[in-house]
């Protein structure tokens, strides 16, 4: 409810609780207990006794009516449910994808307290940042599902260099790196038969404001850190949904290419020498391309190598 | 508590009932209880006054009693689940997987109401049938996961051909036939991430002496319609898992050549003239090859395609 009064209150001018009560059909009394309500959540109302109430500020919180405001997608952040807390948007994300949730749907939280990245790393998710993720149910097959990662990269690279004017480098397989620190983490999960995907959910984290931890500092960033600048969590993430609404067609209309050519003028990785820790052993060689399902073409002393996960390093 | 008793019983001599209450610490009123819901279950017995009990016959169906007795496999069927009726072994195994149930469990119904195939598709499954599922849980990407379609595919080849006598023959991607009718079907489905599968589900659906519907007779047939025989559904699924289990075991060490050479043997593709109906359009060429990820590689006049799915026929 207090999202309809959202629509109604402006910034400007006041607006009456008798016009607010009658275009929702709602009493008095309601308006005000809505009101408080959105006073609590962190929005700024001023109330004058004969005038009405009147919007002071809109909290930096992705809240739906604020997310969903003036954003014109066609299929990504259609439906946004928001937490201010969950374990894991990707698991909460995961249950509304069985429960028949529609393509696009978004999930997100100011705190994860069980934010995961990949091989099921903790991923420190405090207030401040960006967590959420998004449903897909492209008719693809899972083979194909990098491409997906591969969208959602290059939307964020998009999103968080218009916002910011900071320029995001794509580090292989699915990460992002401002002046070589970690800024931004994928996590893409599948649920396929072996022609075609059931759904896949793209989890994505951002440092935005949150304070990093210490012992971390050497390796990863946040946005704040880099630009010197709060950043608007809820214009960024508009932003990325818009992005990611334009190359998801691109994955609908079959159109690879397109996304595989942002993405390697992205990565920026073609030729560069890498080194790759494997389980067993270290490889050493060149990159010579990210193949169709995803994995690292190294170049070797004793030919081509196929990376499909381990720590790589540029050297 | 009536598998504990099963395995007290003898098919040559009587025991009494006197030494399984004692064996099983319970009274011998339980005894004779637990005796006679053997019985509804379709075990006969035979008791006899101050001779006690004496088992008759055992009844073909897959309870965890039947299965797991003389069973000599290091992961598969370890944990087996039955029902009489469930609405699909794979969905039911799915909830397990996430109940953190154990790799190489097996969940087997007599009756499935709501099986499925591969898009989709329902999948007929009465009674006299062999519907199950086993879950799997490798450390391997998902691009690799056709691998266990194929390993699960060779066990059905080798089981059937061991307890029936006859040789079916693998057609891409996952159906077996045996004189050109489609005896089994095979559903895999994943939990993913981009790296590593979190759990696989193989779905297997077997015709062994079900009736088969009048308008399939043409396409589909059962192992006791081509054998002339009723097939022990009981011995075939304790032989398949044996075979999967040997299998699963070349997939765990990444052996897969061991597997795809077996699987082409079976399958008998390489070089077949095929037609393969697509979404769009109709290809017409020769099989060349079934790439790691499962693609049917064909060999067209205008070079080779690779088919993820579709149907595919032989000329």
């Amino acid at each position: 409810m207090n999202d309809k009064i959202i629509v109604l209150l402006k910034t400007g001018e006041f607006v009456s609780g008798e016009i607010i009560a009658e275009k929702l059909g709602i009493s008095r009394t309601a308006v005000w207990k809505q009101i408080k309500s959105l006073k609590d959540i962190g929005y700024e109302i001023e109330s004058v006794k004969n005038k009405g109430y009147r919007l002071i500020l809109r909290p930096d919180i992705p809240l739906p009516q604020e997310i969903k405001s003036g954003l014109e997608t066609k299929i990504i952040g259609k439906d946004v449910v928001y937490f201010n807390k969950i374990n894991s948007t990707n698991i909460y994300c995961k249950n509304l994808a069985k429960e028949n949730a529609a393509d696009g749907t978004v999930v997100v939280a100011d705190i994860q307290e069980k934010g995961r990245g990949r091989k099921s790393r903790a991923w420190s998710s405090p207030e401040g940042g960006l967590w959420f993720s998004v449903l897909l149910k492209p008719d693809i097959p899972p083979q194909n599902a990098m491409i997906l990662t591969m969208a959602a990269s290059i939307s964020l690279v998009e999103a968080i260099k218009e916002t910011t004017g900071l320029k995001p480098v794509i580090k292989w397989p699915n990460d992002l790196l401002i002046n070589g620190k970690k800024i931004c983490g994928i996590l893409t999960e599948l649920d396929a038969e072996m022609d075609k995907i059931n759904y896949a959910i793209i989890g994505i984290g951002i440092n935005v404001n949150n304070p990093m931890d210490k012992d971390l500092e050497s390796i990863a960033s946040s946005l704040k850190n880099e630009s010197n600048n709060e950043v608007s969590r809820v214009e960024l993430l508009k932003n990325i949904l818009a992005k990611f609404d334009k190359n998801y067609d691109y994955v609908k209309s079959s159109d690879y290419e397109k996304i595989r050519n942002l993405w390697f003028s992205y990565a920026n990785i073609i030729g560069k020498k890498v080194k790759v820790k494997r389980e067993k052993d270290v490889l050493v060689g060149t990159v010579s391309d990210v193949d169709e399902t995803g994995r690292l073409i190294v170049k070797t002393d004793s030919g081509f190598e196929k990376i499909i996960s381990g720590d790589v390093n540029f050297l």
